[in-house]
């Protein structure tokens, strides 16, 4: 049996180097006489690569070539990502993907694609980088229901609030500080604003519940917002602040999902996550909470995650895994402004003693927050749990208040 | 399809209340079309059960309906649960099991007895209660070259730990509290001698590197040695205590395998582990450090784990799981006075001083830990690393000082 990697750049070489290092432990687990890597495609040339041999830039040769059961994309991006992992399926090749843009927004159809050809198509890397999360979800939890599930999915921007919180790092410079260490992109866009984080929890929630969830449906915040203020409030609570991405069972038929800076205990198994690690919740009812945690991006923990799919197709080559993931439905997204939350805000206020007392009459119960050195007319308070639309509507009622940062309080 | 459980005691019956109560799902998720329980085999009698009709007595009832694929061994203890079993499984049953004594002393044995048959035996529950961690394991780390596992595989002596450390609470209150909570039996003695955490890394170990690991074989201590002076000296030294089962790869052909109280830091990802919690560290050559984290014991848990591996049966119907898991080896596992550790020691002496200044001379560097109101006669300090046999050599020739305790330190 042979396989194909197709896109060779960070992850797609890791999943070479990690195939080749480990190829006899590989073979052995997968049961099969032998798996051989065939074919690299990309359009770049590797002349001093040890496998140039196996370049090709068609990737007709790939799918026309049928000793080729098993293919790798590591391209990244939508096109031509998605019609190349069409083709692979349709021609009755199982695929392996890391690509949390493909399977987010083209998920059910290519598992249904999957399906119609008897092949499988896996894509654990695509989330928690090689945390094991996708398989233990649909296996190991198989016998919950699950009622909640949430992550620390992008390691970037968990890198800058780690720095920001510990060594009371500006924003900025914590971006940047990232951004040397190779964390973050030149463009940070897409972890600095929910994005990526966004994707994963949109794979995650379409695999518990059942139906696709697409990323342009859920409610999605970064953290450029968030200030050391913030930060230094949120440690007087005994808290910190993480960009979670949370997905819950609402009713039979509904679901909520968004991405937010939240709020979470020191000292919790979330709140202890730091730097670049990624660690998901996911709250069943017959298992209560489970925590995966580990590296959630990286060469070689994400190759390493790539590979343990390869070997699975290896060895269901002739039957396919079992996903309960549906197509998506009108109204299946509940709407978050109707969910309940405890709200941190921030605020100013000429009058801060009238502005508190204003506050506490609106919300009934809240705690007051402190930070050394704060200016004379900064506040910041915990409101008690109400739904989040109602919360927000009582404090437009303040107009003494001027917000500055409200950020979800969570329970985790 | 036909299910049949053996044991109806606190698992037992989790296992038929997760089961019945998440039955569609289960259906949906196992792609049979109809999967149900059959036969509950108990020696007692459950008139008032709403499952009254399914009891039987007679073990052959079930060996010989041929009705029955899957059979669950919930009994505990090695007889007649391995007799039960491999009758089972030489019947073409597939065989699920959350029997830690049964895995790790005929683990190697069943599992051979399985592939001769054709069939499934599958022990999710065996080790960390709930948390998946064996699937995870054999599959989602299946590219990796473990290199090491470690974890609190046991959640009674975690809870005293806790209460300890927290409440500066006895030992013996601390168990007694955990009795009185129903997390510690009666006869305490396989949690706080440490047999318990030993069953489950034998599993684990025998799992990750290959070859049959039998409990008697591993060196293992428990925690009735451990006081509160040392949970105060190790304090000051930012740790916590915590008892570890623990194995790494030695060589190709050795690996070293213990279970004993050991000091991690307080924020690691062990450290943070508190109450009755389990979390198990593995460490691959491409993934880095993964952490699981979850209930380790407990009816309902335990139960989803069972359940979990009975819908990997009813998929796999004709197919078996493949485990590297083969034969002991004389030889294969390394003393353990070899392997290299920093230890901590607390120690009395009549001539502190001196003492303290010996122990410099004899270890080279030494970290001297502190605690409120010790005897004027009492220290503790934390070595440098070095082979465990070395240090303990050294120790013994400090004719001066009585050694009251000794600790590994872990570098988790």
């Amino acid at each position: 049996m042979k396989i194909a990697v197709m896109g060779y750049g960070t992850v797609g070489s890791g999943v070479v180097e990690v195939f080749l290092k480990n190829h006899d432990s590989i073979i052995k687990r997968c049961g099969q006489p032998e798996l051989d890597l065939k074919y690299i495609l990309d359009i770049r040339d590797f002349p001093d690569d040890p496998n140039a041999d196996k370049f090709v830039k068609d990737f007709n040769v790939i799918l026309n070539d049928d000793e080729v059961k098993i293919v790798v994309e590591t391209m990244g991006g939508l096109h031509p990502a998605f019609e190349f992992v069409s083709s692979c399926l349709k021609a009755g090749k199982s695929v392996v993907s890391s690509n949390k843009e493909l399977v987010a927004t083209k998920g059910y159809e290519l598992l249904s694609l999957a399906e119609q050809n008897n092949v499988n198509f896996l894509f654990e890397a695509s989330v928690g980088g090689g945390v094991p999360i996708i398989r233990p979800i649909t296996q190991c939890l198989a016998a919950n229901e699950i009622d909640e599930i949430a992550g620390i999915l992008n390691g970037t921007t968990n890198f800058i609030l780690t720095k920001m919180i510990e060594e009371s790092m500006s924003f900025d410079d914590a971006l940047k500080l990232a951004q040397d260490n190779g964390y973050a992109e030149k463009d940070p866009t897409a972890d600095i604003e929910g994005f990526d984080a966004c994707r994963k929890i949109c794979i995650l929630a379409s695999l518990c519940f059942g139906k696709h969830v697409y990323p342009d449906e859920i409610h999605t915040e970064g953290i450029t917002k968030i200030t050391l203020a913030d930060v230094e409030y949120v440690n007087s609570y005994n808290a910190v602040i993480k960009l979670l991405g949370r997905a819950c069972r609402v009713s039979d038929s509904q679901i909520c999902a968004m991405v937010s800076p939240c709020i979470v205990k020191s000292f919790s198994q979330l709140g202890n996550v730091h730097d670049v690690f990624n660690a998901i919740l996911v709250r069943g009812d017959a298992i209560g909470d489970v925590v995966f945690y580990g590296k959630g991006a990286g060469k070689l923990p994400t190759a390493s995650a790539v590979v343990a799919d390869v070997i699975d197709c290896a060895k269901h080559a002739n039957r396919k895994k079992i996903f309960g993931w549906g197509d998506s439905e009108p109204g299946y997204i509940y709407d978050y402004l109707q969910m309940e939350n405890a709200l941190y805000i921030r605020a100013s206020a000429q009058d801060k003693a009238l502005a508190l007392e204003k506050a506490a009459e609106q919300f009934g119960e809240i705690t007051v927050l402190y930070r050394r050195n704060a200016p004379h007319d900064e506040f910041a308070f915990v409101t008690d749990t109400d739904k989040e639309g109602v919360l927000r509507e009582k404090l437009a009622k303040l107009d003494m208040i001027t917000p500055l940062s409200i950020i979800r309080v969570t329970d985790y």
